[in-house]
């Protein structure tokens, strides 16, 4: 019962945007956004499980445990990672500079940041970008502010979706980063959403736990966790629904459904932005004895370079991705294992199945490539996002000098 | 005291091997292998841990199980692996012919496997092989034995040394294939070692692991581990040693020590010899709360293709190796995490050190490349050996068509 939009992530009621160029990124593009709830809003985040964790993340995580928040100030170019003291002294001041020019409380801004890591803030571009910020938001503001967060993605990715709850429109939006580290030091997937639901921050925050854990959670490009990982919500209650606050009811559901389906679009087009990629693969595996088996044998695939570099060469290497499955950690037997790639069987239990090589060869030439796992022990399931390996992708990483 | 000598895996006394071209590798090189004991041996083997474990190691490691062998007989070409029940039926029946034709128990046969998955074997190549291998064999034999177990490795992989033992000269000697799956449905490392020292099936088992644990598992070349894996031993008595039976005594320690540098050697010469490979990387973490977290850093740090790349391009990335510690699940604290490469101090208890950039540069261009981390929380560390990640890295695996 999604109908998709466009605003971005301003459509829902009450949120402003702006990106602004402030000079942080050599290329001289957009490096500054703001998104703002004119209306104090229920917030939640989740964040990197990356011990380096950089300082905007232990200041955001901070901030965000209060449960509201009124805006998301984000920089791209320098990702404040490493940065000791001075980037917790920087990332304060970040918060501190948007509350003031926002008339809000510091703990009521989450801060993010994507770039090179260990090279200290120039805070006097971020200080004036902040600033021109506040001034240039507004409800236009939306796609200057989904470039900002960008480092070397190639598209924008920006979602919106309008449903109803309780007899009432509601919208959801946002925007994401791509994940992997688009060039030498650049890290992090972000992602922001806003939406006028009425929620409580405990049911928002147990919602987006949720949603993350089967969409930006089930995507990778290269395996790597990044220091400055990050993906916040902010629900200003502006569409007028019943206050949710109940998780075990309809209401819940359809918000968490709503948010699920939001985050789960947001992250494929991270995967489909992946660093040099040229195909798109949706992994499923099913038939898993537990969600997180499944989740295991997906991504064990998904991350193996020797599939990657495979469907980047077109080639049906099936032995790799029964490997893949095979050290996983996930309980398998492979006597019970099946495989089929983009419909077409190829492994039946273990054994090698007869195929159609010319319609393989056509599916392995597709862009998009949906490889299937059925593990036949179990009841789970889950997907997981990925690209190949290409040539591109060592160029981006290798050719690149700091 | 170890002495480096020639003769490779048949220098020690009362070992005989032979490769010769059984037809089963297209391109028509060496692909049968042959190493023999002309006295029983007390034997020993470490498996790969992949589920998908082919059909030989399902066989070898039943029979080595009895603790003594006659003969290892290896292919290379077909990897046996995903085969089903033929794929056991062939398995045992390389045991069979190759007992037989030495006029041994099959038990005392252990069997390996390597090249393409999930092709049944070309049985009447193979058996012809193995009765040609039997009749070729002789001391001489070694390097063709050498030959005949690589894939597309692109040197030979061969270690000998002399040591003394309870007042005996005593002799090892190993031969290793390169990890990695070198072609596309190619996988595998393996390593034969044979000595003449007396040592009992219990304490040779107990010592291959412990060195199989700091040298073949320390190395990655790509992060999968293949179906075929396998590292055997024979130590067939005949220098004449006071038999080890004691894992706590001198001579144990001695042979210990003979056989993990043996192992070490072998194991850095795959890493050396990896796909594509521009670099060959020594990754020590030292400071650790144990030896597995120690190992943790440095695997995420050697298995990252981020890291990878940039050691490729020359590029002293150190957010990337920083950013790969935060997510090894090792104990880590941010601020105590030093780093240096090839000796140059680059990171200082998690800041950026100033250091030399033409000197770094000049580490960068080298070959051979040391990365040291210190986590400085605790008193263990460990070395793992990789090689970076390259255009021809992605040749070799993505543009090789089954």
């Amino acid at each position: 019962m999604l109908k998709e939009i466009t605003g971005g992530i301003t459509a829902p009621q009450g949120f402003k945007a702006a990106g602004i160029k402030a000079g942080i990124k050599k290329s001289g593009k957009e490096d500054v956004a703001i998104i703002y709830s004119t209306q104090p809003a229920a917030a939640a985040a989740v964040f990197t499980t990356n011990i380096m964790a950089a300082a905007p993340v232990v200041v955001s995580r901070k901030h965000v445990a209060g449960g509201k928040a009124s805006a998301f100030i984000v920089n791209s170019g320098c990702a404040n990672a490493c940065t000791g003291e001075q980037g917790m002294t920087d990332a304060v001041a970040m918060a501190d500079i948007t509350a003031e020019a926002l008339n809000v409380t510091p703990e009521e801004v989450l801060v993010a940041s994507t770039g090179i890591i260990g090279v200290t803030m120039p805070m006097d571009k971020v200080t004036a970008g902040i600033h021109s910020a506040v001034k240039a938001m507004s409800v236009e503001g939306h796609q200057q502010a989904a470039q900002a967060i960008l480092t070397t993605d190639t598209f924008l990715k920006i979602c919106a979706y309008e449903f109803e709850l309780g007899g009432k429109t509601v919208r959801i939006a946002g925007i994401a980063k791509g994940s992997g580290m688009i060039h030498p030091n650049m890290a992090t997937m972000l992602g922001f959403v806003t939406t006028d639901a009425a929620i409580s921050a405990p049911a928002l925050k147990q919602a987006l736990s949720e949603a993350v854990g089967v969409s930006f959670n089930m995507v990778t490009v290269d395996g790597d966790t990044s220091t400055n990982d990050m993906v916040g919500v902010m629900a200003n209650g502006l569409a007028g629904n019943p206050v949710i606050n109940d998780t075990t009811g309809d209401d819940y559901q359809a918000f968490k459904s709503a948010l699920t389906t939001l985050c789960t679009t947001l992250a494929k087009l991270v995967a489909r932005d992946g660093e040099g990629a040229t195909k798109f693969l949706e992994v499923n595996v099913c038939g898993a004895a537990s969600f997180d088996d499944a989740k295991k044998a997906a991504m064990a695939i998904a991350k193996s370079p020797l599939v990657k570099t495979a469907f980047f060469g077109q080639d049906p290497n099936w032995g790799r991705i029964l490997c893949a499955v095979g050290y996983s950690e996930a309980t398998v037997v492979p006597e019970k294992t099946s495989l089929a790639i983009g419909g077409i069987t190829i492994v039946e239990k273990g054994l090698g199945a007869q195929y159609d090589e010319q319609a393989l060869r056509t599916v392995m030439a597709d862009h998009d490539i949906v490889v299937q796992v059925d593990l036949n022990v179990g009841p789970a399931k889950a997907t997981v996002w990925t690209c190949d390996f290409s040539y591109e992708y060592v160029k981006i990483n290798g050719e690149y000098h700091t």
